[in-house]
């Protein structure tokens, strides 16, 4: 049993930071929201993200980029956007004329990440930019570049840094909950669908990896706070399998990190994984599902007891995110999730094919 | 929810294999049952092992060994074994003459295990050897052989294959429940007190993957009924730890599998796990505890629903393991897990060692 003094203790510290993303302290006047363009509208802007301006409290949605007239159309009249911000993607340099555009957020197939966020840099716009970042770290870098050059801020979607669970998950392990942390085991995976994007490699860059077991790798660096010194993946694809004709299915690795940390991922485009585990040499901190958009489930065992973990102040992960770039740009903060966090990911998804192709450990940094 | 038609049929075929360790039916006359001696009275032989025979049906301790008169003494009081049936280990090559002797149980440190077995053989018993087996696959080949030319079985003490949760297992992974196998990750570690033989490496041979990631590296064979074709390892063990100077921490690798199933494998001696899952296409079977002497508990996830697996009639995989070398005897089999599975074993423990060694992933057979 954690009793509940220590609850509050586990807690303690977390409310404040939780409670920006949404709390009333820092909603900026009705005028001073942020508007966004979403560029992109397949199925997670449309479903995922779009809803969420709703209740945002520093961000709302003004325009919307899309190569398909009849869903400018439709989310269009849904969202109450006028004809005068709806754009193709051959007007998209236009949004450079939009004063009610302040940011740029990029929902497109990976390969088109690097070329759509430099745009919007150029067009003096803020970017929001989807995970995987860019298909290569030579594309992150240009993005970065881009941003800098036009001093726009950048900032990645890693929604889970603003989900709660994972939030108090970071604290736990860093308040050695359970004792300093020695191993991290991380598993993501789905079955995939045929006949998408993601299964093209000059649209995606690369198979499970670059679309779900991204999420293994990034909580392995945001749970332990570090970056990983060495890694070693083994790849297994069935290419007669036509979904894999030009992306892995599989591909797992370990990574060592400074401190000794060992983290065992999974990455998978044939079965189900969503959950990771933190373990101390007191017990673990169990979350499955870890990163789903909703119904996180915490388990905490130590002295050979399991029971659930504390639950955190609710927040939507999807308004803390998008809120956090507003707010960021507001008061001239850097995002906790700029462009280089992408680029370190990527540098990191670079490193796991190559010790796959090369089967061999490679060491980092 | 697996309906109750199904949870059936989940068990069918099941109760047979399972009853055959303990069901009347086999139960030997009790002047049949056959005499096992029990060489070294460590923890695991007093508390675990020599308590169970008062439930085998075919199986009885007839002998003790060991290197401490205190506990012949103690031991041999307890459990009325005469002063005839005691031996020193200089005696030890003496049991040849008590024909009461069917089989000879050797539970020393890991690097006398050949020693003991060879001369077990040589005196014309029997033998069950725990695991690791021995220390290198060279010494498993010796004992095989002595065995061999004494006409003698050799069974290695992979107890988990007579404990019916594990049994379910296998068979629910044959029969597909979760669809066909992709991943498994299979964690085994504890916190290693100081100053014992299992951190010596002259004794033990090696360090956590020798004592409890061999749980790990088994499970993964029995589960999938194939043999790893590749394996990649990454060891970590901060050799400032006094209990860490000759022998490894945490040893984790990966295995691939011709069927291109993929194992991810902890083994640590700085944290607490005990657990596998097998994920298929649709869902997912997880046990832990997977493989301690009691508690094992099963969920199985399908259709995105999570729920208690179905309970094995019960069964004493201690009794389980002990009776059925003693069946094989008596009817001429051979043990289900022969020195040839110790074997394997061992030379896959090489090829960790070797592929964390040399940085680079190892192809197999």
């Amino acid at each position: 049993m954690i009793p509940p003094q220590d609850r509050r203790s586990l807690l303690r510290g977390l409310g404040v930071g939780l409670a920006a993303a949404a709390a009333p302290a820092w909603a900026a006047p009705k005028d001073r929201k942020l508007g966004y363009a979403i560029v992109g509208l397949g199925s997670y802007a449309t479903k995922q993200i779009m809803p969420q301006f709703a209740q945002c409290a520093s961000s709302r949605l003004v325009a919307l980029v899309s190569g398909t007239p009849e869903k400018l159309e439709r989310y269009g009249a849904e969202y109450g956007i006028p004809q005068t911000h709806r754009y193709s993607y051959a007007d998209y340099d236009r949004i450079r004329d939009n004063p009610d555009i302040d940011i740029v957020y990029v929902i497109l197939p990976n390969s088109m990440h690097a070329e759509y966020t430099i745009r919007a840099a150029k067009a003096g716009k803020h970017v929001m930019c989807e995970k995987p970042m860019a298909v290569s770290s030579a594309e992150c870098e240009a993005m970065i570049a881009a941003c800098r050059a036009a001093n726009r801020l950048l900032m990645i979607g890693y929604r889970s840094r603003f989900e709660p669970y994972n939030r108090l998950c970071i604290k736990l392990a860093k308040d050695r909950l359970v004792g300093p942390t020695r191993i991290i085991t991380a598993e993501h995976g789905f079955n995939a669908q045929p006949n998408q994007w993601r299964l093209d490699k000059p649209m995606s860059g690369g198979g499970s990896l670059m679309d779900i077991g991204i999420y293994s790798l990034n909580a392995t660096r945001y749970l332990t706070g570090e970056e990983p010194i060495l890694v070693s993946a083994v790849e297994s694809t069935d290419r007669s399998d036509p979904r894999f004709r030009t992306v892995e299915d599989r591909i797992d690795w370990m990574f060592r990190f400074p401190s000794g940390i060992v983290a065992n991922c999974v990455s998978s485009y044939t079965s189900p994984h969503n959950r990771y585990r933190i373990v101390g040499d007191q017990g673990w901190i169990d979350m499955e599902p870890a990163t789903a958009y909703q119904g996180q489930t915490m388990r905490i065992n130590r002295n050979n007891h399991t029971e659930a973990g504390p639950t955190p102040p609710p927040a939507n992960q999807f308004v803390g995110q998008l809120d956090h770039l507003s707010e960021c740009i507001l008061t001239g903060r850097q995002p906790i999730v700029p462009g280089e966090e992408g680029l370190r990911d990527l540098r990191l998804i670079e490193a796991i094919y190559r010790s796959a192709r090369e089967g061999r450990a490679i060491s980092l940094g």
